[in-house]
């Protein structure tokens, strides 16, 4: 029997319904995550009875919509164990983030014959934005492989970066195989020859307990959505000496010190990489996502669907017509191919069943690549995941296997 | 007597009444405007019952939520008069639609020694990209005055423009006086030295009916929450061939074709700008903000509004103690001065008595400059404002002269 906590949410998640009344089966959360009543309610809020805009007003309303706003950020940091608010970028989601670093810090600090170090199983958004400078300024890019159970060979990166390498960037969980990245023998490796590390966050920030000072790394990203908490919003932590040192990003209102056309000065970080009107109101439901998950504690969360995805891998190994990729060891990802049968074509014979899966490349091609296949299946758990979940899913491959049997 | 129509609509906002439950009167439209139900509602529809991510799940709710967002970006196009939905980009805001442009239509097409129009009256935002491309590719910037009552001056622009200009970029209407741009004489102007024109539109989008094809212009620019949507969204129109011939800006998910590590391809506009998971509930919410504008009428709202304004400044003027900044015709925003009370104080005192105006520069230090001021005093209509609202605020500025007197 599993010790894992029952968390027993569903209750709290209105998408967690069909629009016939019956128990959606929501197996794509690391896609995006529902939202409880509590983000929900705060975002009605924010955009009805306390709305004003932020940093601006001289008017009261104005002035508390700034604190509201400005405590998100605290919030944030101290969700994530950050030294300071000061730490805290809000950005439209990782993506922004991860393109913000390399498009300012990256501009500056890595040139022509500087080599930056990604993994196979890297998210395209932590590939594509460095293809891109790495083009710009003339740099190269290593590819560090995975192990055979689909974790990043910390082995192999420890042989194999130099001091040309400037930059380490790598998913801290991965969004196809749940593998969780060694992080702090990451940040050694980096470190030990000068280079920065930045992680993707995406998947592990909604499942694990984060600790800047502990993980060791320079450059923290991830997205509220995915956070239980709203689109249109996401976090980009950077050390503050790194932060103090990067040219602005986009040129606008809020960020700047004096405009003249003779000549312009910048705010302090983070202001300086919040140009105009930022997203007020998805600050404050994101707050209120951190404040629901965090009373649940994170490390009740992590238990709980690295539990799942056990009892889920066994259930499909146990069908005997199912290829399982990645490690046993899963923070609530379980990629799978089931024999015979197009990724496409199981989601959408599960949709029929209520159940919702992704099938796809989950934006990782060469990850694919590296599997040898164009596509998985994939289910991923959330906190208000549990086995009935799991057992919906497996009628739902019973049955796929009978039709295409 | 004026034949202006009576909207009166101040109870589809919640944000219109006090904590105490009072009638607030919120003259700062201009900074950021009041939401109507019926956009708060789509948002708490969006984030709860309907929610899933958009163009990857092969479930049923993600391809309905893919259809709103698709839908919500033809709503745009429509509303806008463009051309067809592909010319629509979704981002955060005015601000990074600005810098998108500057970040990739101008580092593609202004070079050492090109020129840059601006004028005066332009919101940081509108000056601070523009002078970071400059400084980026070598570039120069101009700066177009304005006329005596605060328009800018098109006959100085028609003279001064030349061959080396590759862009002009102007605000439609000014978010400190009120000046309405003569646009499509400005698109003449620019088009004839074969420079392009980018409106900034933040203040003409909730105020006019807006049609790309009869404006002439190349790029336009305007934030949801400006429009009475949500925070965190905002619009870029471009000519499709312009767009088409863009190279990508952030790169990610969603805005890529194939993506290995040897040679990543891109997907084409407007998916190649829009990286990352989008802002998936805020389109939708900005959708039903475009529904409730347009079933009043923007021409409706235009005539209101600027009504409200002719109104005010008869007010203003009346009490022989005020400077009044901009032309008379204002598409609804007055800025002024009372004599010997500085802004801020006028705006503290103001909001005791439940009136909402902004004090300060507005974003736009140069114009201040121009003025001969630090800060003025703005009161901006919204199409929820009255004459309740201009009695409100001439109670309260004659109680500030007397507490100053």
């Amino acid at each position: 029997m599993s010790n894992a906590p029952v968390l027993d949410r569903k209750a709290d998640f209105p998408g967690l319904v069909t629009a016939g009344g019956k128990p959606w089966h929501y197996l794509d959360t690391a896609a995006s995550a529902q939202k409880p009543l509590e983000v929900i309610d705060a975002m009605s809020r924010a955009l009805g009875s306390d709305y004003a805009t932020v940093h601006r007003g001289v008017y009261n309303r104005s002035a508390q919509m700034t604190l509201g706003y400005e405590a998100a950020r605290k919030r944030v940091a101290d969700f994530i164990g950050a030294k300071s608010e000061n730490e805290i970028v809000f950005v439209r989601g990782a993506t922004e983030g991860i393109n913000l670093v390399g498009q300012t810090w990256g501009a500056a600090n890595i040139g022509a014959g500087d080599r930056i170090m990604l993994s196979t199983l890297e998210h395209h958004s932590n590939i594509v934005p460095w293809q891109m400078l790495a083009e710009r300024v003339g740099a190269q890019i290593d590819v560090c492989p995975l192990t055979e159970d689909g974790l990043i060979d910390l082995d192999w990166l420890e042989a194999n970066l130099t001091e040309r390498h400037k930059l380490v960037a790598l998913a801290h969980v991965s969004n196809v195989l749940g593998s969780v990245l060694g992080a702090k023998r990451a940040a050694k490796a980096a470190h030990a020859v000068g280079a920065k590390l930045l992680l993707d966050g995406c998947q592990a920030a909604p499942r694990m307990r984060l600790a800047m000072d502990k993980l060791d790394c320079d450059f923290y990203v991830f997205s509220g959505h995915k956070l239980y908490g709203p689109t249109g919003i996401g976090v980009l932590w950077a050390r503050e000496e790194l932060l103090d040192a990067m040219p602005p990003w986009h040129g606008g209102g809020a960020m700047i010190d004096k405009v003249s056309f003779e000549k312009t000065t910048y705010a302090p970080p983070p202001q300086r990489f919040e140009a105009g009107t930022p997203m007020i109101t998805e600050a404050i439901a994101l707050h209120a996502a951190i404040d629901y998950v965090d009373a649940l504690g994170m490390e009740r969360l992590f238990e709980h669907e690295s539990d799942l995805a056990t009892k889920a891998r066994a259930a499909l190994r146990d069908t005997n017509k199912v290829t399982l990729f990645g490690p046993e060891k899963s923070a609530g990802i379980v990629s799978f191919a089931l024999d015979g049968v197009h990724p496409h074509d199981l989601g959408t014979i599960l949709d029929e069943e209520d159940v919702a899966i992704r099938a796809g490349h989950h934006c990782a091609q060469p990850l694919m690549e590296h599997l040898g296949v164009s596509a998985t299946a994939r289910a991923s758990f959330g906190l208000y995941n549990d086995e009935s979940d799991i057992d919906a899913l497996m009628r739902g491959i019973e049955r796929t296997l009978r039709i295409f049997g």
